[in-house]
């Protein structure tokens, strides 16, 4: 399946989602790991558009989700920052645009390696937070432990 | 908003539905009217991407729906002959396109005014129930009087 630039951004602009989770990670510096990721969510019946939007990013993995679904997930650093790059140059249109903007600053504060330490782990949490629509506790107890422990 | 067709193909990939009711229309000749659409609903912070697809197509009225949300909707004959138009030339990637590809038809018999006659109107009637995914039980019902008016 061969993806025009523009469709890809129309797609991503109606399925896409820009998603940054925190976990806990005791192995890591600060305690926490921060998972950036693209992700896109389709009926079965279309895994092979999810496969042709994975050969056209270049990275990825498609996997079943929840009952008929299936998902492409990028969580690659590398295949992140070239999503990135190819959404500066193909801005979405849709306010999911706002998103990618503050998903585009997480990528790079994490290529400056500021997610292993506190105060650049509370900016990402900042922003995270402030992304998608939905209320996050999880995020928002990881973020008061790290406020309580700074 | 200037908005390039394969975005627009890509958006109503992951947010367009063709959609076809019939409705009871004592005043129609077989007692039915036949109502096609296509519908693209918006959380109301994208309402402008909404309006920027209605001047793409020249058609459509964008209007509050449910809750938070906008729809634009496509339902004059000239305008959904337009958008067919434009979607043989653009095609949908999707699994949609096979929904497309009845609607298109249903318009084209629209056109012969064959929802004016009980054989062309039960023709479009199982078009409309093998598009989409939803149960439909109206429209089965409307199908099951005008085989029992046969």
């Amino acid at each position: 399946m061969e993806l025009a630039a523009e469709w890809v951004v129309g797609f991503v602009d109606g399925e896409g989602c820009f998603h940054v989770s925190i976990n806990r990670h005791p192995e890591m510096t600060v305690g926490y790991q921060v998972l950036p990721e693209l992700v896109i969510v389709q009926h079965e019946r279309d895994v092979q558009v999810l496969h042709g939007l994975k050969r056209f990013f270049g990275f990825g993995v498609v996997r079943p989700n929840h009952g008929d679904r299936y998902c492409l997930r990028i969580r690659k650093l590398d295949g992140l920052r070239q999503a990135c790059d190819f959404f500066v140059k193909h801005p979405l249109k849709t306010k999911k645009r706002i998103d990618f903007q503050k998903f585009h600053r997480i990528i790079q504060l994490m290529g400056q390696d500021r997610h292993l330490q506190r105060e650049g782990l509370l900016e990402i949490i900042d922003l995270a937070l402030s992304m998608n629509t939905t209320v996050r506790p999880a995020l928002e107890q990881v973020r008061s432990e790290l406020i309580a422990s700074g």
